[in-house]
């Protein structure tokens, strides 16, 4: 058995012990490697008050067994040091904890093709369980828009934004990576079982739970951190006051990733979250996936350019005619030398300007002199 | 003659010579007061450059007949000096010009109970004037409850976002003041002559253009500096990315007020000048009058508090409660030890826990064993 074998068995003993982000055992593996904090606590030797609450745990361990059954169900086991790792999660460690859950994963359970270590040019899309017409539409949108500039769309396969972010994603035939609170063998919810199945055939399904490990509040929370961890950046899509991804939003701010929200209507529950955020200066708002791209830096070409409106007639004229323009009556016509005093130029110079303006169909003209035309005063 | 009428009758004429916001003008007056300036005009003698240009205007000049028919009107003329004057105007004075405009202006035309020294503590609401209803409704809402704080609204009477502003201002009975671009004796646009009269009646309708003017393209930009000037703050509700709208924002950051933007659908075109507003920092998201009066300061107790979720059952638990409530699953249920062991807790508190938590109604219990309510996982 070679040390990083070893390793890997450890890690998932470990993880079998505690609970996902517990930070006594994130600090315990920093100090003492995860081979030796599992040696002391199966010899019954204490390790930060830890022995205490795993003891009952320590008895049904079998870190081999698990690992056998995950690969006979197609999944394997990431840890530090492994090629496939993503290594941006070791930020984790350096950052303070929430709710008290903290510090990097044991490893990853992971299922489907892609690789976890590619998935460094990423952003997490999350939000409301109920969310809108409007906020599913929008996070589809992004997250098609996105992948399609090679960007993969981390979520959490959860109803509403989660659901539509994963689906957005596929369906442009981009990478999508689900992070579950459970083991990545399971449904959650499971009216989403063919939604995963999917996700593992074509994008990867990970958890820091081991297979078979039910959801908890906990380990949502604890779930919310390792989305956060892999992407780049968050965006978030409808999020009411007291909202889960408000949790990732918080981890994204944390680990100092881009955090971004897409805005809707104040009338709308959903959004007020992510107001917040905006108003806060917490998340810079977005509105579309070309500026996704540009806040996440995800290459040259992303660069974003500033919509504008199409170029009007307006924009060509000479500043003697655009003069003119600008004293012709929106409403009531003036004749001509009215609009020469307006313009403050000669009578004759207004003339010209006015039949200028009239070919480009700016103004008008009747008995009662000139004003705007209709699309003169657009 | 005194002074003080001499220097009114002189800004009238200096009015009638050059288009609003001439910074060739506003600095002549600076430079030599607005007496000297027409005096030198009146003698021929050129002044910067303008006497070619206001030559043929000078003949047609006649103050004292313009003050006087004004006064029939029910219209009065506000100078620098006046008691009413509204001395936040005198800082265009010091601001950078914006499309050749800029200056404060030589006096305005008032009509209206509201008295122009009394609007400090006012807000401008602009916006699109092809608003949506969704628009419309959050300018009207907005305004309504912050002339319930005592703050004015300032507009310029157009279609849309100005109408609904003005309306649910005076609908609050509050004051609100309209800012023209044409004469304020007319009705621009002609769909709105009731609502102007009725705020002539019960606001203000002011404009530095004389009684008579037609409105022009330069006069609406000249016109959106004094929105700006008398504002605190403006709040922009719908704008698209080439809107009237933010050519005040503009004015309002030029002038180091406070600018605040309200968001809407990002689907929505007229939403999105407000949300590059947002996005590039030049203005603050609000959602609701709170924030407004919040951001501009308008008195102590206007300090804004945070909307919260209503307080959940969770949120008064015990730390043990709290600790076994996390481990309890959310949908296959599981037997009290195996939840002491996620819990990290012993089974006969564990069970001690589930009771109460049973009592609360965020557990429940069957033959399965204990999985969370609909209430513990909402």
């Amino acid at each position: 058995m070679n040390d990083s074998h070893e390793d890997r068995l450890a890690r998932v003993a470990l993880g079998r012990l505690g609970e996902p982000g517990d930070p006594r055992v994130s600090n315990l593996v920093s100090e003492l490697g995860a081979t030796r904090l599992y040696d002391h606590l199966a010899q019954q030797r204490d390790e930060g008050g830890l022995l205490d609450e795993v003891a009952a745990r320590l008895a049904t361990l079998d870190p081999e067994a698990d690992l056998d059954r995950a690969a006979r169900q197609g999944i394997r086991f990431v840890i530090p040091g492994d090629d496939e790792w993503p290594s941006q999660l070791d930020e984790l460690d350096y950052c303070e904890a929430l709710q008290d859950r903290a510090g990097a994963p044991l490893g990853l359970w992971a299922r489907g093709p892609v690789r976890l270590n590619e998935v460094g040019n990423s952003i997490a899309v999350v939000g409301s369980r109920s969310a809108t017409s409007y906020g599913a539409d929008v996070a589809g949108e992004l997250s098609a828009r996105v992948v399609e500039k090679k960007v993969s769309v981390i979520s959490g396969a959860a109803f509403g934004i989660d659901q539509a972010a994963h689906r957005g994603a596929l369906a442009a035939g981009g990478g999508t990576i689900a992070v579950l609170a459970c083991g990545v063998d399971r449904a959650y919810p499971a009216a989403h079982a063919d939604l995963l199945r999917y996700i593992g055939e074509h994008g990867v399904v990970v958890s820091e739970l081991a297979p078979g490990c039910a959801p908890t509040r906990l380990r949502f929370l604890a779930r919310n951190r390792i989305i956060a961890g892999l992407a780049r950046g968050s965006v978030v899509v409808e999020a009411a006051v007291r909202s889960g991804a408000l949790n990732t939003a918080n981890w994204t701010g944390r680990l100092n990733r881009f955090l971004m929200g897409v805005p809707g209507p104040v009338t709308s529950a959903p959004s007020a979250g992510v107001h917040q955020l905006i108003r806060t200066g917490a998340a810079t708002l977005v509105t579309q996936a070309g500026e996704v791209l540009e806040v996440i830096g995800a290459s040259g070409e992303a660069l974003f350019e500033m919509p504008k409106a199409p170029e009007k007639a307006r924009d060509r004229l000479s500043t003697r005619d655009a003069q003119v323009l600008d004293a012709v009556p929106v409403s009531k016509p003036a004749q001509a030398d009215s609009i020469a005093r307006t313009a403050g130029v000669g009578l004759v110079g207004a003339r010209r300007s006015l039949d200028n303006l009239s070919g480009m169909g700016l103004v008008e003209v009747s008995q009662h002199g000139w004003r705007l035309s209709a699309v003169g005063r657009a």
